[in-house]
């Protein structure tokens, strides 16, 4: 198991034949989320091989239609297969009444419960948290309440150094979770075996942080700070600024700023405008700011690498 | 001009990586009328090359997601693309409510008119007229309300035979409209000339029946009796008449009894259930009854001719 991201799709606003609207499907080891979730993506998800059954946590960033239009859809299908696990759906206040009034419309009867999170908040919140995972809002700034996600592991375990360890035979299987975490170990005679003896440094915690959709946003920088990857979109290129500013969008320059400025290890950008035929235009406005600014490619796995773990 | 059926999308209940749930667009010569707006009918009619701006009326069966979840974003788009036409929706009870809190939540606001037409009839009747042609619903029996829909082209003008005319001069360009419509030519000394002499037969009107979702219900053959071409559902064969049954849908052979019995054209079998990967079993099973039983090929225009225009 691995961390990854497949991007579902990335076009703004419509649809086209050759491209979905935003969803994205994010596997972090043995966690599952979908982030987004424009029309068709339940299709975009089957192109992608992605078991239903993995999908328990949605994330919606806000309630336009090319984020959200596919949600409805894809419940109802869920419900079809048969589905009996509970569903999280994160997004903003109003997405409760939306879903509920389409299902209760079309008679849409799930066999499963759906807990829905709804989100006001201005600031950056933790919202969802396991084991290995935290899940942060990005507050945004667009034309609607519109949140992006920051998707962190949380530090992983020391490696345990065996040969070392069996030179005590005090040392127990019981004892092995303290040394994971970092504890030192007191022998019977009081002497002490610090814990660099036994372990060695963890895995680097990788994490990924989505942007999507937002004005030119400076606050978003010290939340995303040194993140693996960066998913931010860039509808416009710098040129059309202004329209970017009134349309409440990114362009791929600001993008670059911001991936700079938050030292990200990569930036992935997205949501472009139906105007540009050519895409490779955005990677070449946001390399001169920064270098590792790439187009994201529609269904494709791409590994989420420990950027600190690559520099080591 | 002419009249052609294209189906963009025939499946049940859940869309799949090569097959669109239901959606037809059908033009009656320079009328065109969306039937049904599955998930994703906005990008299966990109790729039928059908103009967005051609469509001013749109009729919904019933309000399962199988058969208008591609509504919201069809209509989103519109916005997007500038329309100002206004646009008629028909569809059961309950359409605007969904479609109104979408877009309220959802912040789509038109800059055109929409015009719900609520259907709750348990009769047939008319709901749609203009110069040319009619639009009467199909009362079906579903697991919900729902009604299918009968396109029908009034009787057309009768073709002025110009030879003939042109051997009276009292007859005027002002005139013609009359002997279109079948009347007798009075000349001023008091003879009447028959219309026949001046005219021929007009071209035969065509009739387009769409049945989907229902369970085998006699009571839709007298609404469709002899239309030139006739959708209906077949989710399941006959082996399975008691799931059909159970789920509100007909089987292949039922559906062939059906055009047997309302003497169609011709009739074209969809709305499949996905546990049939040989589609070819539907045909088989309904040719037995129905000799011009065939498969629906999505995206690929049918042309709709009159069955009687083609026996003389």
């Amino acid at each position: 198991m691995s961390n990854y991201l497949t991007i579902l799709g990335f076009n703004s606003a419509i649809p086209t034949v050759n491209s979905a609207t935003t969803a994205q499907f994010l596997q972090m080891e043995s966690d599952h989320f979908l982030i987004d979730c424009g029309e068709g993506t339940q299709v975009q998800l089957r192109k992608a091989k992605v078991k239903f059954s993995k999908i328990n946590h949605i994330f919606i960033s806000h309630l336009h239609g090319d984020h959200c239009f596919g949600l409805p859809g894809l419940v109802a299908s869920f419900r079809l297969l048969g589905r009996e696990k509970p569903l999280h759906i994160f997004g903003p206040k109003g997405i409760k009444e939306m879903l509920e009034t389409i299902f209760r419309i079309s008679e849409v009867h799930s066999g499963f419960k759906i807990i829905y999170h709804e989100l006001e908040s201005e600031n950056s919140e933790l919202i969802f948290e396991n084991k290995r995972v935290e899940v942060y809002t990005i507050p945004l700034n667009h034309r609607i309440y519109c949140n992006g996600y920051l998707f962190k592991e949380k530090k992983k375990d020391r490696h345990l150094v065996m040969e070392e360890i069996s030179k005590y035979e005090e040392i127990d299987i019981s004892d092995f979770q303290n040394l994971k975490n970092g504890k030192d170990f007191t022998l019977n005679n009081g002497k002490i075996i610090e814990n660099k003896m036994l372990t060695k440094d963890p895995d680097e915690s990788i994490s990924y942080a989505f942007c999507s959709d937002t004005r030119y946003l400076e606050s978003v920088i010290p939340i995303i700070k040194e993140v693996d990857l960066l998913y931010h979109e860039a509808t416009f290129l710098h040129e059309l600024k202004e329209m970017a500013e009134y349309t409440g969008h990114t362009t791929a320059l600001e993008a670059a700023k911001i991936a700079k400025a938050a030292n990200v290890g990569k930036l992935i950008l997205g949501h472009f405008s139906n105007r540009y035929d050519d895409r490779t235009v955005f990677t070449d406005e946001a390399r001169e700011v920064f270098p590792k600014s790439y187009l994201p490619i529609a269904l494709e796995a791409v590994k989420i690498e420990s950027a600190k773990q690559k520099a080591l």
